[in-house]
């Protein structure tokens, strides 16, 4: 067993304290926290205030602390931070997905050069061991798709609108009260949370770095009681899915609301929990299941992260180098049910191979195919008048 | 990258068969299946006769080969095969739940003093990369409970019974012409396969070694009518479940039909798949889900543990460090449902705290509560007039 690792924490909200707590509840991890670096001066703080410091540099120049835990809020800071850390020689450990996706062939550049390793298990799906499990154990196993409920607020949400009837506004005010959603929530609700967790798990799963923005998200802001109503008169229900495949020469990813049948192990995840599902070519489809966000689910990754860096834990990136020339692509045609303000929206989107149309004088819907492409152009997010869900 | 691994097989059935196909159809695995030791001479062979041996001294003596996969179905050959090829320096990877169950502590011992790996992730729960989790990723979590459903064989049937009202014995049949259950079931149906692998999983949760004759295991052999009744009229479900936990300064471990609720995450775990859950404080409940059984699970298992063996992985065996001093006790009262012959047996058993007394010309139950240990002592699958589920 090495020395005891020496911590400086970024951030000291409810997974700084979560951490902080766990810390000195388990015995088993040779790590102690030792300098927080905080913002606000006036805030009170329920440890020792010789803790604190509101200078970013005495953790990130002084030589004793061995590993730097990044638990801010933004994203630009926290890059800056985690990419001065890499090249002072620290260990990283980070739960920021926004800074991560964005920035993740960068980070990725400076680990290869620094030799200093950088975990970020909590950025995606909370306490859920995905990133390791790609990373360690399906390395070889001719993977050729991962699909995620990764957004516990919108999860709640699709919860409560399918499985109690209520509208999406009272879902969401629900949320809010109960502490899931942010107050401002466009990056739960519109999709971007998941996205930028799928661009993150899109380098693990098959190495290829993508951009968010060339990501196709769509969130479920615009669920209408007529949606809801077509979802339980099919036996279905709607799940936001973030997913991968490899199709041929090419890789696709996308994140959509989707309609999920009974016997899909999906159907069964509800309220704030996550869940993923692999499928590889040998194993069938492999699903993991946890909760995917609060204070102590991601402070519990966190830990993991930590304790890993004890025995000298890194990603290997092995798929960037097995499989990193093979494109990302949104030329893809997915089956989608499509609730419409009129015609030529349809035409825009380039519907094609309409199965069913649906009118009447509370809505109109049809079911047929359209690509990412698409998709991607037709900033959606930016629309209060459409819904769109693939119909798996 | 390290050379390539040079493999000796020991059994060429199908996990053997499908390993050999899956080596040789993925790139990006640095092994080879260099030399097979069988035992049928007369056997048509798939492939190049060259490969073959009929003398176990042929690999285990053979000093260009670095890892021995071992595939055979006889615990004590196999025992001899693995102890001789690790103090030959060899590294091992192993399928063979009893075997492993058998000689745990042996075989932690040996790769102690030689410094030999032994892997045997494909020893429990087929593709579900259990072990690897255990030993990795919840290191330091303040595990305190999993459950499995660990058996593809009794979960099939069970599904069958439950779902299509079938009789366990039409059930059982269905299961042997499917290939999922043995021509003799016994090991499957009686629950010695799952307690196997719970042995097995004891070590890598909770660090104890446990002698398999210490470790309560009850079946699904006497399923009758009336109980699958019982169980639909409560809108449960029966799944045989293997369980550990830790229960202030002791860990429990038991495997026993239980009574499942619609919104435990085992009741949507159908046909011949298995499922994990892992309790832990910080991030609540962990669920791994995914193919137990048949040959390329099984394979799949295996080659990520020849993969692991190119990058030098080992199991670290912390927990039978961090908490090899907490013992296993059966002394634990459960919640029980009964049926049973006459009162005699209740008296037996010590069935205490009965809550719901039923009789009617089929069938008399009671719901109490009974130790680990007095079902220990009553040798329950000796005898066909009794059925037990725990009441979760």
């Amino acid at each position: 067993m090495s020395k005891k690792l020496k911590v400086g924490l970024f951030g000291f909200g409810v997974v700084g304290q979560g951490l902080y707590d766990v810390l000195h509840k388990t015995k088993g991890i040779n790590a102690e926290v030792v300098k927080i670096c905080v913002k606000h001066r006036e805030k009170p703080r329920p440890i020792d205030k010789e803790y604190f410091t509101f200078d970013k540099n005495d953790i990130l120049n002084n030589d004793s602390l061995d590993v730097v835990v990044e638990l801010t809020d933004n994203a630009d800071e926290a890059f800056e931070i985690v990419a001065t850390a890499l090249r002072k020689g620290k260990a990283v450990v980070s739960a920021n997905k926004k800074m991560i996706a964005e920035h993740l062939e960068e980070l990725y550049k400076i680990q290869q050069q620094t030799g200093s390793p950088l975990l970020y298990e909590a950025s995606v799906c909370g306490s859920i061991p995905i990133i390791r499990n790609l990373e360690e154990y399906y390395d070889n196993d001719l993977l050729n798709s991962l699909d995620g409920i990764c957004n516990g607020t919108t999860n709640y949400i699709l919860t409560k609108t399918s499985e109690e009837n209520k509208t999406y506004e009272d879902a969401l005010k629900e949320a809010q009260v109960k502490g899931f959603a942010e107050s401002n929530p466009r990056l739960d609700v519109q999709a971007f949370d998941p996205k930028y967790k799928l661009t993150i798990l899109l380098c693990h799963t098959f190495g290829v770095f993508v951009k968010p923005e060339d990501v196709f998200n769509f969130g479920i802001q615009n669920l209408s009681a007529a949606d809801s109503t077509f979802t339980r008169e099919k036996g279905l229900k709607i799940k936001l899915i973030a997913h991968t495949s490899k199709l041929g020469d090419k890789i696709v990813g996308y994140v959509i609301p989707t309609l999920i049948s009974p016997d899909n192990m999906f159907y069964a995840v509800r309220n704030e929990f996550n869940a993923v599902q692999l499928g590889a070519a040998f194993s069938d489809k492999q699903f993991f299941y946890g909760k995917g966000a609060g204070g102590h689910p991601t402070a519990s990754a966190v830990l993991s992260d930590i304790s890993a860096l004890v025995y000298r834990y890194r990603y290997e990136y092995k798929k960037v180098e097995q499989n990193g020339t093979l494109p990302f692509s949104n030329e893809h045609l997915i089956d989608v049910y499509v609730r419409y303000p009129d015609e030529s929206f349809l035409k825009e989107l380039n519907v094609t191979d309409i199965q069913q149309r649906f009118s009447s004088s509370e809505t109109q819907y049809v079911i047929g195919k359209v690509s990412i492409d698409s998709l991607l152009r037709a900033n959606l997010n930016e629309r209060n008048d459409v819904f769109i869900a693939q119909w798996n």
